[in-house]
């Protein structure tokens, strides 16, 4: 199993909870057939490269075991994982846009994730760095709950929750310690425009610290102490965008994790880490390129982006 | 004169040539009244922070003194700058939407800048650092015409000239070593909505170093050894993008010239120089903070984005 190692530190473990789920993707270019996706599965493999990670989900009855051979190939714990053999697992279809700026979703079937309810092993309750991968913020809270104090909490979240559970996920932000946001979602939830405001104003709004991505631009980071703001790895052959996000953040917490670390030069340091771990994502549909481009990859592209703003 | 310094160099001229301008802005916010504009004022009085300025231009019987003594406040030659009575100095009047991400001319009056040829004085003819601000590109060619052995000629654009002098853009881009342009007039001439892929073929098209300017999203310079990204310098009270992209321009050049190096580590340091220097501009209407904000107020942001990408 291929790790980043980073000196005089042992990996602290980290939590994630999301969805699994097997997602059919059209894009300008290409057709994914059926294929492994969901936030979790890209938080997870993300996070695995830094941290042993304990995922929390649920699968149908059609989850396939080489799908589940992924996980355990990373050293992923998936006690935390339940199989519902009542329903199949969650399933998304959907189409990007030329350019890949707008997507639709043309098929979603919530399986048995419908009446999903995360249950955490007793041994995971005590996990010191929780990764709330995007799923309804009121099963993110639930899954907090559970948890006995956390060193660190990173929520991640998408429009559809800024939509039609607002108040829960402005619940949600007032309990976490890092908010991850796109830029157009920090609009959304802030109603400015410009990412500089939009990210002091989700500060205001609870999360001592925010990331507020914004795609082929890259990241900025919003600490108490300061900000940090990095350009996104050069991509020049965009294949699927999904996933990019959620890799991101489980690259972030596995990256801090691995330091045993929440401070400021540590986050600097997590945000760097997650921005060349998400420039896998995109270059291949589902956890493909993520998965098979192993740290030395990962390390080869944190020297290049440091590189990339040397002045 | 509030100058920045780098050791261990005297700063070599720079030839600035563009358009002075009186411009009339409407913004979300504010209005300007008519306010001193133009690339050249843009470009001259950021270069200027660097290295000594020529300037090429042409103003009417209207220009007035006080903004003449603008430029001579920063040390600028003004011996290439026509006076024509016939008729009045450039004018537009022009309106920013909503976000700034829209403008519309409201009102243009060419003036003496209808018949404007430009001429050099026989002094200006061996300056080795020439900046060919945004103006029509056939007289950008006539400007280049008259220089002799420049060391190094970087041009700006924009999508007017991209749309109604196509090919004198492109034949100027086969004579020019830097090549600058934002991210919609990249995609405007090369069809890729990817900046990564758009900077690259700008490279194929003529000039050997490309940077696509992304607004608040930063820049990306191309060059043979390499890419440099760098994030824009977080501005938050956005006033007047006007001229931000003139005044990025000639503190690229100019901080070449005071290095007096036009290799890719200068090209490196350049471009944060020139980050930096374009976040005063749109702090105000017009030159007026980018003239107020002193070499100090500089050196101070270079070290924030130096802090600011740091991880």
């Amino acid at each position: 199993m291929s790790r980043i190692h980073f000196q005089n530190t042992t990996p602290a473990p980290v939590l994630v909870v999301g969805s699994v789920a097997y997602d059919d993707i059209e894009t300008p270019r290409a057709v994914s057939g059926r294929v492994l996706g969901g936030s979790a599965s890209f938080c997870a493999l993300a996070a695995a490269y830094y941290a042993p990670v304990r995922l929390v989900g649920v699968v149908g009855a059609d989850f396939e075991g080489r799908d589940t051979a992924r996980y355990e190939a990373r050293g992923i714990c998936l006690r935390g994982l339940q199989r519902d053999e009542a329903g199949p697992t969650f399933y998304w279809r959907g189409r990007y846009h030329e350019n890949f700026n707008r997507r639709d979703t043309l098929d979603i079937r919530l399986g048995v994730f419908e009446k999903f309810r995360p249950e955490l092993p007793e041994e995971y309750r005590d996990t010191p760095f929780v990764l709330l991968g995007n799923i309804a913020p009121s099963l993110q809270a639930h899954v907090l709950d559970a948890v006995r104090k956390p060193r660190l909490v990173v929520a991640d979240s998408m429009d559809l929750w800024i939509n039609i559970a607002r108040d829960d996920l402005l619940a949600l932000m007032r309990r976490v310690d890092v908010f991850i946001v796109n830029d157009s979602e920090a609009e959304l939830l802030t109603g400015e425009s410009n990412a500089v405001r939009a990210g002091r104003r989700l500060r205001e709004m609870g999360p001592a610290t925010v990331i507020v991505k914004k795609g082929e631009h890259g990241s900025i980071l919003f600490h108490k102490d300061g900000l940090c703001a990095l350009p996104a790895y050069p991509v020049d052959e965009l294949h699927d965008p999904t996933g990019a996000g959620d890799s991101f953040a489980g690259a972030f917490v596995g990256c801090l994790a691995a330091l045993d670390r929440t401070d400021f030069a540590a986050m600097r340091t997590a945000l760097a880490y997650a921005t060349v771990t998400a420039s896998l994502t995109v270059e291949s549909f589902s956890c493909d390129r993520l998965e098979a481009a192993g740290a030395s990859e990962i390390s080869r592209r944190l020297a290049a982006l440091r590189t990339l703003v040397t002045h």
